[in-house]
């Protein structure tokens, strides 16, 4: 096995994920845990730091993510789209000179449709850098706030945000909705219904119907949160107005992977699967590789 | 002054509205309040109900809206859309016989698209009664929930139900929005451009951008509110596909009648504003004298 290199972090709003990379660019350990950066108060950033580093070894850090957020540990000013992954390993801000790096996220200053990301942009660019993604490409990174970006040319031209993640979360935690919401959420024919009903159209206008259906015990309760979850990705992947066949390359891993794979799948798109923490390490990889700070 | 003659009470699930009717069908008084049924358990409201019989006289008491779920006092049966102002007086719930009534919600038990209301009925069957809308014509009562309701030869023959209030209130109270979404909400230049913004479709996929613009610095943090609720209630507009000048019966009251008269107009409608407490009044003495209630 070879020795530790450096620490690739994906640090966001509630989970982090520490990558140990090794000289060769293999992946020796990730540790993933809950110290995202709401969890954790602007000074408590250096101690996070030291202590990786006696876990890991004395290394180079490099975080993406909400880290470099007005919430996280220091506010990196974003780069604007297009931009490239030799652009954002150019921009690093050293919170500690060569030491420690964050790397900056990406606006789109547009008044009439701005934008913004914090760590999908290493994801996006490592994969096309990485030979995941062709060079010109559509694609989907669902979470709590998913994003839909374009690589043209390899370069990240343009993206947008929905808040699905968010606003489901929202229904299931606050809303009249909300005793509803308990079920399980996978794919089968309830979320296959929920999508049904998104790609007719206006899915918000068919939320209040979910309660109504369970008050006129017109169905099964446990089948609400699949069939909302439908309504919600399946809105989602409306939205986007795929053409038939559209190749749609989907950087997720897990449940949320499924889940959006059916809806694209339903909405007419062609799924190429990647792995999001694949596509983050050969970002992060590539990142270091620029610096020169292989050691 | 005439003599009081009936207490008829809006109660809906945050408050309530104890109007007090004359035996001439005047209103002499209306005591507005914060009981809601979620403020109540069961068994309290008949205390409730001895309360209002101590200040206002020994009356017979018609109730409407959520007093009739399952988190109100009694559960009363929906009827089924379409419904006369008739059937509702033919199908009161007595809870006390002869003395103290509530008024039934209506359903539309379609698998595909089910709905349910409670309260609004009275308001909606109360205006064409009296002439306050034709009957023929298309209805919109904002709130919590809002309701598009049709009328055709004085009937009620479908409705659709809107989650735009509840939507809102859970982007400004639970969501990565809350902190820009505590400026004012009134018809003006940035409620607007949420209109706008909204009339282009997808609404949802535009919520987003309002936080961007605000990292950004491209707007005032005091328009993100107006911009949003536009957005929002846009959208509800939106999705009821109005065609160029079609009437549109505008039952509400406050800002709220504001905010959904301009949207309506931006959205090509013709905005006929009716007051909903006139209108439920309306409905409610009907009722009554359906009933030979009258003393």
């Amino acid at each position: 096995m070879s020795k530790p290199a450096f620490l690739g972090i994906d640090w966001g709003t509630t989970n982090r994920r520490v990558h140990v990379l090794g000289a060769d660019g293999f992946l020796l350990t990730t540790q993933a845990d809950d110290k995202g950066v709401l969890s954790l108060t602007r000074d408590q950033f250096p101690a996070e730091i030291a202590a990786l580093r006696a876990r890991f070894g004395d290394l180079t850090v490099i975080a993406a993510g909400m880290v470099g957020s007005a919430r996280g540990w220091v506010e990196v000013p974003y780069l604007p789209c297009p931009v490239t992954l030799g652009e954002l390993a150019g921009r690093l801000c050293w919170v500690e000179p060569g030491r420690t790096a964050i790397v900056p996220g990406v606006a789109i200053a547009d008044p009439l449709r701005p934008e913004v990301m914090r760590g999908e942009e290493v994801q996006i660019l490592g994969a096309v850098q990485a030979g995941l993604v062709p060079p010109d490409a559509l694609l989907c990174q669902p979470g709590t706030h998913s994003k839909w970006a374009t690589l043209s040319g390899g370069t990240l031209t343009g993206f947008r945000t929905a808040m699905t993640g968010e606003l489901f979360a929202l229904l299931r935690r606050h809303s009249l909705l909300s005793g509803l919401l308990d079920g399980p959420v996978e794919p089968g024919p309830d979320f296959d219904a929920g999508l049904a009903l998104a790609m007719q159209g206006a899915p918000l206008g068919r939320l209040f119907g979910e309660r109504a259906a369970a008050l006129l015990g017109l169905r099964d309760p446990a089948s609400v949160a699949a069939r909302v979850s439908g309504l919600l990705i399946g809105g989602d992947v409306a939205e986007q107005g795929l053409a038939p066949g559209q190749p749609v390359h989907l950087l997720a891993d897990g449940m949320l992977a499924r889940l959006y794979a059916t809806a694209i799948g339903a909405a007419g798109g062609t799924v190429h699967p990647v792995s999001s923490q694949a596509a983050f390490l050969a970002g992060i990889i590539r990142i270091c590789l620029h610096q020169n700070l292989w050691s």
